[in-house]
């Protein structure tokens, strides 16, 4: 069994995104996380849901979201129509070395694919092919899709 | 809105729970994750699906996941066998502290759940019920609902 076969398809999203999508594709499609590619397709890092949140909400409340109770429904606009204009960039910390990308190769096996998820404590591993040296996602295989897969296999005593 | 109308059910796990039986849980529920509580009901710590393919790889692979395709089938068979009479509390760091823990009271506002998500940078966070001072949790809200109940108030310019 390799990458390829086990891979499923996700949503990507660019760092030209508009913020309000790539949180419309994660409410929709019950997602934790969405993959990130520059324009010529090749990935570029992972966009956690919470990193959105992280964007929305002032340091200060973060700190003490006690202080989230205070805020009322006009702040709470406030802070939303951040969301509007931004683009995935804006969220983005710095582009990650491409060693602390949850990614693997077309080819890697499940163990492989398990490794790179462990290392990087990642939800999520994105696999990618390698065309003429290019990089190019063609899906993404979740940390709840190895384990249906490894389970059937395990001993039954 | 209150993080008791936003929690869905969610399953809960025990230190004691049978990794097997955790793993399982993920797997059918695609779930990145499960909310673990002491046998009291009490909220204890979340389990990342990944603290599992942490417990399985050994720390070499994850260190240079290439080397997950040198093994072979029965190498395989042989770190699954490692689930097999393990349990949650096996695959457990240490017990956290309560405030490094994604956990709201069933009053907390949407922005407080946010706030606890975005510090955390969690994907979920556990709605606990306070009941003469003993915590229960009620459900939990993942961020892709949060996102979904934040954005039909977006404004739309």
């Amino acid at each position: 069994m390799t990458a390829r076969k086990l891979a499923q398809p996700f949503p990507i999203v660019t760092p030209e995104t508009e913020t309000v999508e790539a949180a419309q594709l994660m409410a929709e499609r019950q997602l934790a996380g969405l993959i990130v590619c520059d324009k010529d397709g090749r990935p570029y890092t992972v966009l956690p849901g919470s990193e959105i949140l992280r964007f929305l909400i002032p340091a200060y409340v973060q700190d003490d979201p006690a202080l989230a109770r205070a805020l009322d429904e006009e702040a709470s606009d406030e802070l939303l129509r951040k969301l509007v204009h931004a683009t995935v960039r804006d969220l983005l910390p710095r582009p990650q070395d491409i060693d602390d990308l949850p990614i693997v190769g077309a080819d890697a096996t499940v163990l492989e694919v398990a490794a790179v998820m462990a290392s990087l404590r990642s939800p999520l591993v994105a696999v990618v092919d390698d065309l003429d040296g290019e990089h190019r996602v063609i899906g993404a295989i979740t940390v709840s899709r190895l384990l249906a897969y490894l389970l059937p296999t395990r001993p039954q005593n």
